[in-house]
């Protein structure tokens, strides 16, 4: 039995709010009836203005990668040229799933911790004639770094009018503006556990009318994650394949409280839950990972000090309550990463930022009592609009 | 909010007990900590008795379908001969698979409401030189067969002793004995919304050593499905994706409430839920659609008399609280199935039968009023060897 509830500050699964978790402990349903059609309908649409889209989303039980999986082999042939633009593990990932499939891709590779440059973006499509799609990371977990997608849809426009521009946004879409139609991207991909407050199992996935027309030329196999026969059963209110129905009803209650907060707010909040989490640590003496100009809203991730023990430190902020998450791929025990994303509140990331600071303090790092969390608060502050006076700042 | 919970006899997603309703409404943790890893372990171990293997389980969020894609393309290459014995639409959606990733496929397909005949399945194998795989069906959910397994392996191995069996029994396995390495059957498919108790959300494959070393020659594509990233991430306690943690809890409870029952106990219930079941839809003068050779143990389907207007009674039976399944693929309004796996009780049999004894005196079908009931009484005890004195069977 626990005694408390950690503070779960890795970038996903994000905690449940009480609701969501009821929801996953409902009793079973028929998934061929009329209240999962109902709640599928729910989700379906109620996702649309998060991904900024008019178009048909279709809902997958399977992890994010599945989701880039569908992306990938709904839309492309084998020999396709594709770019596969990369600032991190994930987009690593998401281009070698289409050398898997026989891609011809090309990579771009930003240096983690930076966004993708527009200008090389464009540069890399226009060499790269008859290029059918392109991949970008919106939110790259790994290195918490966030893509300006406008941009490099635009870049990408420019130079390929007619390839595909295929967008991971598996932990930004949610939490963050995105305007799928206004940018012309073609398909995107999210997944349950993150902005949307609920367990892993369930991959959300737009389409535009141009990528839905691709489906029908595209020769990858594919039969799971077929794109088509979750469009065409969920047009009869169910899934081809019986779905996570415990994350469904998750899913349902966490875009019930999504709609209840609102959008504006829910963008606002985890935009001063990530500049309290990038202030804090700043504060505390760790070095922020990302480019301050391309700062995940989501995930902040800071390199691990040379002199610090980090498996002592960790263990201790984590019998403490907080639990973080390390480095992937070649930053495994490099960097830490704290997560901001779904439910997350400035209470927790203060929470969070001052057990950082009492762990700092106990093991004789030199930081001051309480100065971590001041820094947070007020950058929290700012983020929402509030005026703090320079005193309070000192 | 409901007023009731329904008796839910479709043939999956089962009932949760109150247990396994708890366990899926836990707040999340970190999918890379110990916590996890030892659940992961936990399920992964405790499942090889069911599947009858000292091999190596692999888990991942999926549906049964996907879990019949993985079973296809880590074995295979495209142009690979495979036959695909099918019994019903599950058997056809198997053969399916293989086909769309490009194996050479020869159907062998029995009647439906049969199983798989050995002497023919060995014909077929004979008839096929060079063959790479034979898919078998388990248990046919969509028809209420079950096929006997050790019988048609023998038959594939008597003509091609290094032909790979691949069985899928996403609804039989946990309900009834398995002996994959007794009977020589290389993958094993099974999902956790039916045996085990648990939501949808994921599938658990075991692969025999012939089949792990058959992965590393196997060139269709896959990434997702990749079963060898899945077994040798859960050699570090993990799984190379976010999984479904909400029915992973679920399935741990599952199997946690499966071992205090003990296999021969779940087998026996299952044995004489099926036949009350039997017993009890052939007393209210529904004609069964399976052979009572091939019956499954898991679902009974029955025809849909032709003087019946089947969907005001089944609406009847639904508002008395009965969740029936209707029938699948051609099936479609000619036959309806009542499940009986997972969580299943006697009571819950006799509840069914007797609501639908009700409804059937509600409608004005001639039936006796406790006949049916009393039917699947006498069915259930003498399934579980209860000697019942000829005058109660009157």
């Amino acid at each position: 039995v626990d005694r408390f509830e950690p503070n779960l500050r890795i970038p996903g699964p994000t905690a449940l709010p009480p609701s969501v978790r009821t929801a996953g402990g409902r009793q079973m349903i028929n998934h061929r009836g009329p209240e999962f059609a109902a709640m599928l309908e729910r989700i379906l649409t109620g996702m649309k203005p998060f991904f900024g889209t008019t178009s048909d989303v279709a809902m997958i039980t399977t992890a994010g990668s599945g989701g880039l999986e569908a992306a990938v082999v709904n839309t492309m042939s084998p020999g396709d040229k594709v770019v596969g633009v990369s600032i991190g593990s994930f987009g690593d990932r998401f281009a070698k799933i289409a050398g898997i499939y026989g891609a011809d891709v090309t990579k771009l590779d930003a240096e983690w911790g930076y966004a993708a440059a527009a200008d090389e973006v464009r540069e890399t499509v226009r060499a790269t004639p008859g290029v059918k799609a392109v991949l970008l990371t919106h939110n790259e977990t790994s290195t918490g770094v966030m893509n300006p997608i406008a941009d490099l849809a635009a870049a990408v426009r420019a130079e390929a009018p007619d390839a595909l521009i295929l967008v991971d946004s598996v932990s930004g879409l949610g939490a963050v503006p995105f305007e799928m139609d206004d940018w012309g991207v073609d398909i995107v991909v999210t997944g349950s556990q993150k902005a949307w407050m609920s367990a892993p199992g369930l991959a959300m996935i737009a389409a535009s009318p141009r990528a839905w027309a691709a489906m029908e030329q595209a020769t990858m196999p594919r039969f799971y994650l077929d794109l088509r026969a979750h469009r065409d059963a969920a047009a009869n209110g169910q899934t081809p394949f019986t779905p996570a129905i415990a994350v469904v009803y998750q899913v349902d209650e966490g875009l019930r409280l999504m709609g209840e907060e609102g959008a504006p707010a829910i963008f606002a909040r985890h935009e001063a839950c990530a500049a309290a989490a990038r202030a804090g640590l700043s504060a505390l003496g760790f070095q922020l990972f990302a480019d301050p100009a391309a700062a995940s809203k989501t995930v902040t991730a800071a390199w691990v000090p040379e002199d610090l023990d980090w498996k002592a430190f960790n263990g201790e902020v984590k019998r403490r309550g907080v639990v973080l998450a390390g480095g992937q791929g070649k930053l495994t025990g490099k960097i830490f990463r704290l997560g901001h994303l779904g439910s997350v509140t400035i209470e927790e990331i203060l929470g969070a930022i001052s057990t950082l600071e009492f762990a700092s303090l106990a093991s004789g790092r030199p930081v001051t009592p309480g100065a971590a969390v001041a820094a947070a608060q007020v950058a929290a502050l700012e983020a929402y609009g509030v005026a703090v006076p320079a005193a309070a700042r000192a």
